[in-house]
């Protein structure tokens, strides 16, 4: 941090998968906090946590919750962000959204700090925090688009549970006790809560995240290729994705297919990554060295390995990108759009 | 079966997981057996193996294994079948291999029956099985491939365990017991037995499914694209592979982005598709209709789902094809090249 001035700040979601990822990554890099608020839906008030050596107590989000705050962190779920991220903006906080709420508003800025930084500046009061599995697209892509340029993404996902929350990390874990228990697997909750039909996803695969479109597409597909183009600037990208929910528990994986638009070669785009802000390169066939979700959870950084030449399109190329979808795809990111906020004074 | 004679038959690499499926395969469709004889390495003979109402003894293979008998069905590693196959076939054998010792061998036909059944013909006593991955992927392809023509694939797989052997899924087994108990994961056999470094393989992915090929890809990818143009008798046609081996028991599933050639739609693709000989269509995004790796366990079709144009190429598609490994990936279709061997006089 760049000054010692001290910051209020409120948490929405607070009991969360992703809300105690961020008070973990708060602590972590001791945010300058002055006053720190706890809020969820009423259901989950009255919940004690604690933050450092500290125990508080979580209070029912209302618009009045956000008097005095500089800057509120929501990740309570499309519905709560729609009512009261303006009511935060109203009494003069700035909201880091972590939901899909405003993220293709163009008044709202869609940030991920390595890429677009400077987009925070045009905030309005609220900025978006784009989806998981498109922030760690992006910020290995980045790098190639500055030094390269972008023609076309097609993105195959390998997708963590807890991206649909902690009952659907609960879920995994009974189905897989009792499968392996030889019982029979019963699912309430994945591919999407409230869905008509579920599935199981012990020992399974569901190429389905979040409902279908028109289109075929999934909304977490469309999200992928909505929110790539408008982070990069490049509405004349072509990105494609399939997003399928796996049954581990954290980091998200990619295969990612990206032809650039000028001459590069294998070891120019290892040395680019190795330096990219964010990024760790982990990239060495002879030495069995990948990424992989269990070896990513946890850590903040995006993890980019297989890094390979198409066999027929001589600017095409093939990686692998891990990360942990509640760190670098929820929390951290956040939390860096925060950091961002108050280290170029653009509160 | 066309006719009433009966054939010998001999299984190498009975007491393994795909000699296993090919028994019971055989047992189910009734196939018109005279002696059968299991065989296996030394280590695994003297296994009791019951074949129908009869037990057999599993004896050692040897080159004098096969004297009088029609159709030997291989699965006992490449090592085996490079040794053996050959006096097999100077006994008089005609060799069914489901390993890769001879898939990209010129002399020997490699065949999935509902796509390239005619080239069994031209076997001098050798017909390769294809790989499970590739073999559920061009049996989708080439009812487009004979329709639109194609011009280019890209497949990223997500693999189940059993594809590595018996071995792999016990320590899947293993090591999700004892996640679940909070203890620390061991790993000891993938992504790649005999490999210096091996990775949990429970709640994670491994992007290495066989071993590195100087090119960056693994060999499984390799035999992906090498095996496709091979089987479709495509040598121009474009494939890219990113393969990876994930925590499920049985079925590989692949999403794989398609162009073809010439203008068609989804919904003729999915008409086309769902009269092709071998495919089951499962695509009803309305009502969650789609393939997974848990539902298509057990069956003999090659399931596909999630057809959708691409956003920017119009020629371009999008599918999700599933189906069991160890059976139309190899135990299935093993044994519906011996059934096309005997239905068309081919031995």
């Amino acid at each position: 941090m760049s000054n010692s001035k001290l910051y209020n700040i409120a948490v929405v979601g607070a009991t969360g998968a992703v809300g105690q990822k961020m008070l973990e990554t708060l602590a972590k890099k001791d945010f300058p906090i002055g006053q720190l608020k706890l809020l969820s839906s009423s259901r989950s008030a009255g919940t004690k946590i604690k933050y450092k050596d500290e125990i508080y107590t979580v209070e029912e989000a209302t618009a009045e919750s956000f008097e005095g705050i500089d800057i509120a962190l929501f990740s309570a779920g499309g519905s709560v962000s729609k009512k009261l991220a303006p009511e935060a903006v109203k009494k003069g906080a700035v909201v880091v959204d972590n939901t899909s709420a405003f993220r293709m508003d163009e008044n709202v800025p869609l940030v991920v700090p390595e890429v677009n930084e400077e987009d925070i500046k045009q905030h309005k009061g609220i900025i978006a925090n784009p989806n998981c599995s498109t922030i760690q697209m992006v910020a290995a892509l980045k790098p190639l688009q500055e030094q390269y340029g972008l023609k076309r993404v097609i993105v195959s996902t390998y997708q963590a549970v807890s991206g649909a929350g902690a009952e659907a990390v609960e879920e995994l874990k009974d189905q897989a006790q009792a499968f392996l228990a030889g019982e029979d697997l019963t699912a309430h909750l994945l591919p999407v809560k409230g869905e008509a039909k579920h599935y199981p996803i012990a020992f399974n695969a569901l190429p389905q995240i979040d409902v279908f479109q028109e289109n075929g597409y999934t909304f977490e597909e469309m999200k992928m290729i909505n929110e790539t183009k408008k982070i990069l600037h490049a509405d004349a990208l072509n990105v494609a994705a399939t997003c399928v929910r796996l049954p581990f528990f954290t980091s998200h994986a990619e295969s990612v297919y990206v032809e650039v638009n000028t001459e590069t070669s294998v070891r120019s785009l290892q040395n680019l990554l190795s330096e990219a802000p964010g990024i760790t390169l982990a990239d060495d066939p002879d030495n069995q060295i990948y990424p992989t979700p269990l070896g990513a959870a946890g850590k903040s950084d995006v993890f980019v390995g297989r890094i390979r030449r198409d066999l027929d399109y001589h600017n095409g190329y093939h990686m692998w990108i891990v990360s942990d979808n509640l760190l670098k795809g929820a929390a951290w990111n956040s939390v860096q759009i925060a950091e961002s906020l108050i280290n170029h004074n653009w509160l």
